[in-house]
């Protein structure tokens, strides 16, 4: 499995993420998106209305490399008095042509993010304190998912 | 003035952005961060408790080209009852040392983001339809800032 339980979990409470992609010229580009989770194949699915008319699209025609946020405050804070949670997802896009999108709206084009690294901040339960790192980043996991 | 009084409003009413950097492969990396408005200058700063030791500072030490997406979801829908909205503001980081620090768990450190292109979705009055463009973007705008 790509994602963890209370990654799962997590994704599944939110809609809503912000999406960053690399325009023409290298710079960066955010927006915010609606997805879905798809947990069987451990993809995140992002599509949009005009979807390839839109300058995201054109970006990861060009460069697949993204990155993909969600994130909220917690209504319980962590043992560090931290109310801020959530997950970044790095990965890479591939566009696949759905048969039906994913809402009536949308184009059957559509984003699938495959995650190579997921980084996640007091979404898993907190554990001990990690000697060497820094005390803001104590809630701090990530790992790298191989392709 | 860099921002209109419908865009300072808007980000006077919010705390918590999303920050969109480029790592030194050309990748994107975004992460959610709180902001203070300097309506004076034009500018948005951003910091963070040891933020030089973060990767979101040396990516832009490497290349000062971010975005940066403020947006949230408005009581009130537009006429087109789209109820999204927000900000992309699209620039270039100057790093700044100041004197005092944003807020005092943070470093003297500051990323000041100079805006070179504002885009804003239902954050100003929804004016007549524009006939060219797709209707969901009909509440959109944009503009470049020259430096």
């Amino acid at each position: 499995m790509v994602f963890t339980t209370a990654e799962i979990e997590y994704l599944a409470e939110h809609s809503l993420g912000r999406l960053a992609t690399i325009r023409p010229d290298g710079a960066p580009q955010v927006q915010p998106v609606a997805f879905w989770l798809n947990a069987d194949t451990g993809t995140i699915a992002i599509g949009g209305p005009a979807l390839t008319r839109s300058q995201k699209f054109r970006n990861v025609q060009a460069d697949p490399r993204v990155s993909f946020v969600v994130d909220d405050q917690s209504e319980t804070p962590n043992p560090l008095g931290q109310t801020g949670r959530g997950m970044e997802v790095r990965g890479e896009v591939e566009i696949v042509t759905l048969d039906r999108p994913l809402i009536d709206a949308f184009s059957p084009e559509t984003l699938h993010i495959h995650p190579r690294r997921i980084i996640t901040w007091n979404i898993e339960e907190f554990g001990p304190a990690s000697p060497g790192r820094l005390p803001h980043l104590q809630g701090f996991n990530f790992r790298d998912i191989s392709s």
